[in-house]
């Protein structure tokens, strides 16, 4: 198998078409055409046989694609072949919600912790997993091996949080906190904004309505 | 006031610009340089006045601007000087722990309403937020005067949620589905997806480290 780099687009398209392959697979079937599966799920079908074509031969002419041989195939290439420990940093709203979702979410991102700088709620759990104390940060994320940190703190708070995680050697970070990050070279930050989402909306329907 | 329609890009700006100056108006602070706002917050300074510009003169030479006036200048802007009632689709894990991250976020997006096809949750509610039969979807939505939609519905079935959507008037959706959609022109569809991005996130790790 190939294993070169791809773009952050095609790692998301691969990341869709995996989704695919579970409901397939789910569903019972046992090998799909390009054409098929971009119909079914509103993809394109030349575009998901060059994205597959990056890392090797995976369909059959005429037979199409195996379905688990496919979906195995797709999820050691995106790396969740084993479990990453996820640790969400500021327990409030956004954090334990986020906390509770990823928790019983049938994934490979397990919430392992959650940090705040609130003392009333520092010992607490959310679920099953327990708020530390986030001025222990870089001991405690070491200790329950957080690969990703996840940042659900208010806007003001969040650079100084990711130059902690930074420090503390995590590599990829997922911010929800709605402000622009800076972040080192090596770091992987993916910014998730609800709320300028739902604004973005809203001034569409403030200047679009008649 | 000037009220030309401005890019995605910048009204993504204003939003954050108005977080900004609400975290200002919290601490008290009476007047803000776009100076000053750049460096506390990671912003541009030259973007903030231009972005600002299009919408008339907000800022004085030497005095900065008024933080509560050009809040509440963008907050009109934005077209969140109203409520927007909100309906979610799908009242799984995400679309639970979504309707309660909104229903307590100080905001003015109100979740008014759950739709669900599984008659177990139909009737039930999550907090105070009734979840309702997706059958009658365009009667109860026009009945709560639903505005936007959020769907949370699994990628497989939210093709056939936007329609209905669509076909019930609704203009603005916030879509959660880990798949692409096709909408009709005049319908402002925004995609978040948080699976695919901690995917991107799980493939930079496997193939960026030593």
């Amino acid at each position: 198998m190939k294993s070169e780099r791809v773009s952050e687009q095609t790692t998301k398209r691969l990341s869709i078409y995996l989704r695919c392959l579970n409901e397939l697979a789910a569903a019972g079937q046992v090998s799909v055409s390009s054409e098929a599966c971009a119909k079914r799920f509103g993809l394109n079908s030349a575009q998901i046989r060059k994205d597959l074509a990056n890392f090797g031969e995976f369909g059959h002419r005429g037979v199409g694609y195996n379905v688990i041989g496919l979906r195995d195939h797709l999820i050691r290439i995106l790396g969740i072949d084993r479990q990453h420990a996820v640790g969400i940093i500021g327990a409030g709203r956004l954090g334990t919600a986020l906390a509770d979702y990823y928790r019983v979410l049938d994934s490979n991102f397990t919430v392992v912790a959650l940090f705040d700088a609130d003392t009333k709620k520092i010992g607490k759990k959310v679920g099953d997993i327990e708020i530390f104390d986030i001025k222990n940060f870089a001991v405690d994320a070491k200790h329950v091996k957080i690969e990703v940190a996840v940042i659900a703190v208010p806007a003001g708070e969040a650079q100084a949080v990711i130059e902690l995680v930074e420090s503390a050697g995590i590599k990829a970070v997922m911010n929800f906190a709605p402000i622009r990050l800076r972040v080192s070279p090596g770091i992987k930050l993916k910014s998730v904004d609800m709320t300028t989402t739902l604004e973005s909306l809203s001034y569409f329907l403030a200047n679009n309505s008649q």
